[in-house]
């Protein structure tokens, strides 16, 4: 499953020194850059070759039409797919008139490096032309966290052995000519020429090109700066047609001679400001753009990381593949999340087009617990934009019967987008996956005012929901029937565990949230006869348990129903999705991803440890992780019940992810899920944390490779940094404010805010016996990675 | 739910008096004209005004791509539609120039008449055009059971006050264009223009036009011959063009001068046989109707009625609208089968497009019972039709990871065409009811040769299916997890009774069957090992029971679901799938037709008496009947139980779903399982009537309405006439052959062919207590209908 991974191994950059062309659309994948509101996949500047040209606008898509074989009540009849917006990341290069095309001539070297501390990608590459000219190219480019409308490209050429004529067009196009959409049901539908043209105009430099989606309505404007240092006479135009913009500038260079362009690029997008405000609002971008200059954006950036680090970063001994993987996950989860700002958190951020630029509850459930512990306004942002979208939740619960809101399974700008209801609408669990982030990012803030003006909203429609979808048998039990859990290989099953526990919790936490904000709650129609309803329901909540296996069945009869013939089943079988039907993955004992694991990871309190090793026992057998979102989940389980190798192993995967490609679909776009999952195998998993009812928890335990861990995170605005190394822990709280309790292995502490580091033994926890897995399903047994050589060509800076 | 049916009530006929443009399209169905291979709607013979155009061929149909928002495996791709083809029916009429055209001018007096005996259909008028020309029509027409390829007109004009000059067009027309298709689901896709020309040629009276399919490839040719006979001079031309030929007669009539045209027409189609052959064919075939002319096409047409009508008729005293029904839907079920000839019986037979043409398990569990012990030959028909679609069954099976065979949930030409794969692939037990229709026609006819050739290959095939598809769990019971039974309210569920009884049977049927033919057993590759496996399924099969309720779960956990609020559902959201998701109807206690009472109808012995009535009076509570084939089931239930009076009510509505157009969709064609249901209802419901293990067991009991219910079947050739009236019944065996035993409420009979009548007393059976339907959905309480006085105008002849 796991191939050599492209990448040097480093601690805080991610390199690659070739440029391997069937390899192009996943690094144009892993090399993305992002600040959540603007997304640039790292297409060559030149254009070509291009495995899929991506620019993208948090939030602009494209309607599409959504078509049954059969109709249905209910069944959404329109979908929305995200747009490739217009591209500013062009500059060709034209050497004595040939296009500089890494296809023809000679590649002599090439270099991209991603550094997670300056947030810039840079690349470096020296060609010849087929016609004997070599020339050396330097290019920086960054997305800004801190200008959240600008992105930036320094750009310089210089011609090595002879003098040359270059040629820049530093363009922005609109429409651009996207390949073929493949057959893979996870990958986006491709939409052909969605933009209609509303403004154009360029001169000196600067060009702006406004246009309108052709059925969203969406308007979008994208304006451009070029700035041209060279030491000898330029020639250069500026001209704007309704689908591109290019400014050129020529010049002939003697070698050593460098041709340097500062493009400065500002994006815009709105559902209801007018074209001249819109214009406005990009042309005042690039004033500060500008007025900041290539120099004053980098370092912006350089100190926006630097602080994300100081409350973020992970550190490891033991394994530097894992430690870069993780530094690169967190990299991606803040540029997914960073500037979004009352946007959706999407599945593949705005690295790609896969899943159509959908979020999912992944946003909730695997991003959102990352960003809550080291960038917690970012966590916030994005369950304003999920209150934000409550009108459609709540037409959609209205829709289907149901009270409060019903939280789309995948959207963009709220409305569900679903065409599979029973792994789509049947998934209920979102509901309460937003719950969970909210009573995470409570617990982890304090943030009462977010409780009281976003949170309780939440809490409330989706406790109503949750009130209404089940029902109290006649002994009493408070059941909710025929839904579909995390679990995608079974549908429509009765009292799934994971959605019950999610749920028992969500009306509790609703009922706490209304009676502390009393007030609000009484302004959303909030009785006490209603809390009691919920508390009651919470109470008797139904909770399946297979008395005779002593395990939890994932839902009512699950481990009555038939093993999946595993034995049977080949390797190029897998994702079992693509090669049976989902009548016959349905009716059997067999797992897509962590369900019922998932459910003791986030609710542990609902399970005895016994009952966690026998049910990850269990489950082991059947899970055969087709979905991103299953390894670290199983690892955080893993280490929890004593298997530290095989979390060890399950991190592995989670980490390489996107690095090795596990899924081989890493072109369409990065898996955010599994990317916030390093982070959730460390820390969650090895670090053993929790954080239930206000009180951070921490049951550190290294496996055998990993001689330390040590990670912040923050808690009510204080920085908790915890090293685990050997056989010991330490705790300590950096910042001011008041103390902070914690656990360690049960036992309480008592942290005060800048006091000394509190340390504590690991108690011995002794390997478990091997568990099974799905034959040919086994994770790949990990070799620790070791640090490489200090590299010789210059490194991240 | 009942509206006063526009019809008369007469004994052999069906009338209607008025011609009512807003029911113009449900009189086209009721009138509709099919021998099985041909259908004719009831078009007015000048085209306009329709409902919808429909000529049809059984099994000609055009592919259309059945889309999905989302992929999956195993989805079928392409489906099939049933399409008009070339409408041999036209004739058009010019009066001094004016088109014949009721909207216009005066329609002065119209009358139609179906005539059960004679088989055609009689339409008179006398139109008074806008200029006051006035004109008598006459015309009959008849699809012709005898000679399969054709069908003919008699049509005859002739003015009434003063000379007119009258213009006949006969016309074929190909490529009709169509009305728009509706939003119901329910309601065909319509597809334009499907025929290219092949050929066409027109001369001297007679016309073909050759067409193929564009997608499917079908070849179909139509050709006529139009013979006229006029007292006046007329001018004749033909013509030929691609989509048309026409022949036109050009006549100057005197009041009392008539012209009558007999137009012939005949159809033929093939997927294989080459242009020459198929133009042969049909223009031989018009040779042979030539011959017999209209008087002998007509003589035939009655004498193969007269046949069916001494081996099927049903009378019944007391009610003449349901005897009026009953032999409306022996007419209707004897057309959509009589020369279907190894192609499917579809659920609308040939009398419009819903449901796209396709056939259905409601052949097999609805319509094949009736044609079984009334016209056996087309019941071995519809069979072999099955076992000629089987290796695409078989492909299907194994491309789902099953064995043996998978049969279609929907199709026309035996591929799959469901596109909602919960109520289509997971409904598996079409393979069991086809399996059912196998042995009931065995143990009614006695045909061995059949089972051995065709039943056979069937039985072993379908259980090899459930063998593949259920599993012994470790108490050893068979279960069948994950399908879909009857009931299309719930869907997934495990241990559905009716298909795990339905498939217990299969089972069985198939070991004795491959027992009985031991030499072609052996060559279908059963071992006694597979034999024994069918029969240790089939003793150990699940059936849930709920001890506590003391009734049986439509499925495992069916009772423990919550109740759908009828209380809080409208009249006007009926049917309820038009109005709730599919979601919140799969998990909640709503039945949308019989399932477990169909269950207790096809397995009375897997019941007692206590469990049947239990089980009746809790499921009456539940369903809602929004399918046309529930009626007839809960009458035989109803009647079984001692609910004669509610079986009579629900009678009434299997009689009148489309006299009285209860579902508001007979437009879209008739719906042939309710038709055969008027049939199940008196014959199994209020006759009592069983067949198990070879022996027919009968155990009538009339409703107070009744006072008399005679009926016939054919068992092993010989008829078997039962006759209940008061409180008496007498079986009488008319024929040659070995006598026939019986059973009459148990007590065994022996009856000898020829010989004498046996009379026994009926038991009385006290009418039980009330029982609860759910508000709203209660049946119309059926108020008997007198019989008519004579009518005056000309009757059924």
């Amino acid at each position: 499953m796991i191939r050599q991974a492209p990448f040097q191994v480093e601690p805080w950059c991610l390199r690659e020194s070739t440029l391997d062309l069937d390899f192009i659309a996943q690094s144009e994948s892993v090399f993305a850059l992002s600040n959540g509101h603007i997304g640039w996949r790292a297409n060559l500047e030149e254009g070509e070759p291009h495995g899929l040209p991506g620019s993208y606008l948090n939030g602009v898509y494209e309607e599409r039409p959504l078509p049954y074989a059969e109709a249905a009540y209910g069944q959404p009849e329109s979908g929305q797919a995200m747009i490739n917006v217009t591209n500013g990341k062009l500059i060709r290069l034209l050497v004595d008139d040939e296009p500089f095309d890494v296809r023809y001539g000679e590649l002599r070297s090439h270099q991209r490096i991603l550094d997670f501390r300056s947030g810039t990608l840079h690349r470096s590459a020296v060609w010849t032309s087929p016609s004997g000219r070599t020339v050396r190219l330097q290019a920086s480019r960054l997305v800004s966290f801190t200008q959240r409308a600008v992105a930036a490209i320094s750009y310089q050429v210089e011609p090595l052995d002879d003098a040359a004529h270059i040629v820049l067009q530093s363009e922005l196009v609109a429409n651009e000519q996207l390949p073929p959409g493949g057959w893979d049901p996870r990958a986006a539908a491709v939409l052909e020429a969605p933009l209609r043209s509303e403004e154009h105009a360029g001169q000196s430099g600067q060009a702006i090109l406004i246009h309108k989606t052709r059925r969203s309505g969406l308007r979008l404007a994208v304006a451009m700066q070029n700035q041209v240092a060279c030491p000898a006479d330029t020639r250069q135009e500026t001209e704007a047609a309704p689908d591109v913009a290019r400014h050129a500038i020529s010049a002939q260079l003697q070698p050593g001679q460098r041709l340097h362009l500062l493009k400065l690029v500002t994006y815009g997008w709105s559902g209801v400001r007018s074209l001249p405000a819109l214009r406005d609002q990009v042309e005042g971008a690039l004033v500060a753009a500008s007025h900041a200059g290539w120099g004053g954006l980098a370092a912006q950036q350089r100190e926006y990381l630097e602080r994300f680090w100081d409350r973020a970063d992970v550190e490891l001994d033991g394994d530097a593949e894992i430690q870069q993987a993780v530094r690169f996950g967190l990299f991606h989860v803040l540029q997914a999340g960073a500037r979004a700002e009352d946007r959706a958190i999407a599945a593949k951020g705005l690295t790609g087009t896969g899943y159509d630029g959908h979020a999912f509850w992944d946003t909730e459930i695997f991003v959102l617990p990352v960003l809550t512990w080291t960038t917690p306004q970012a966590a916030a942002h994005a369950l304003r934009w999920r209150r934000a979208t409550m009108p459609k939740a709540t037409d959609r619960a209205s829709q289907l019967g149901l009270r409060g809101a019903a939280f789309p399974w995948r959207t963009i700008d709220g409305a569900e987008c679903s065409g599979y209801w029973p792994a789509g609408t049947a998934a209920f669990h979102v509901n309460a996956d937003i719950a969970d982030a909210v009573i995470s990012y409570t617990d982890a803030t304090g943030d009462h005012e977010f409780t009281r003006r976003t949170g309780l909203d939440l809490l409330t429609a989706t406790a109503r929901l949750w009130r209404s979808l089940g029902k109290h048998d006649p002994g009493g039990s408070f059941g909710i029937d025929g839904v579909t859990g995390p679990d995608e290989y079974t549908a429509l099953a009765d009292n799934n565990v994971y959605t019950n526990l999610m749920a028992q919790r969500n009306l509790n936490a609703a009922a706490d949230a209304a009676e502390l904000h009393a007030d609000r709650a009484q302004e959303l129609g909030v009785s006490s006869r209603e809390i009691a309803s919920w508390r009651a329901a919470a109470r008797s909540i139904l909770v399946p348990y297979d008395e005779q296996l002593g395990v939890h069945p994932q839902s009512a009869g699950f481990t009555r129903h038939q093993m999946w013939d595993f034995k049977a089943t080949s390797a190029d079988q897998y994702p079992l999705m693509l090669h049976f039907p989902y009548f016959d993955l349905y009716r059997k004992q067999v797992v897509k991803q962590a369900d019922l694991v998932l459910a003791m990871q986030l609710r542990p309190d609902a399970f005895t440890s016994e009952q966690k090793a026998r049910n990850f026992a269990y489950y082991e057998r059947l899970t055969v992780r087709d979905s991103s979102l299953s390894a670290c989940s199983q690892a955080v389980l893993a280490a929890e019940t004593g298997h530290l190798r095989l979390a060890y192993d399950y991190l592995g995967e989670a980490a390489m992810m996107d690095l090795a490609d596990l899924q081989h679909n890493t072109r369409d776009g990065l898996h955010l899920a599994a990317l916030a999952g390093s982070w959730i195998a460390l820390v969650v998993g090895f670090g053993g944390m929790r954080w239930r009812h206000g009180v951070l928890e921490f049951s550190p335990r290294l496996p055998p490779a990993l001689t330390r861990l040590a990670f912040t995170v923050v808690s009510g605005g204080r920085r908790l940094r915890v090293e685990a190394a050997g056989q010991a822990v330490s705790y300590a709280l950096a910042g001011d404010g008041p103390a902070l309790e914690i656990r360690h292995h049960g036992e309480r502490l008592l942290l005060s805010a800048g006091g000394a580091a509190q340390t504590r033994p690991i108690p011995a926890l002794p390997e478990g016996p091997e568990l099974a897995q799905p034959p040919g399903r086994e994770p790949v047994r990990r070799v620790p990675s070791l640090p490489a050589k200090p590299s010789r060509t210059p490194g991240c800076r």
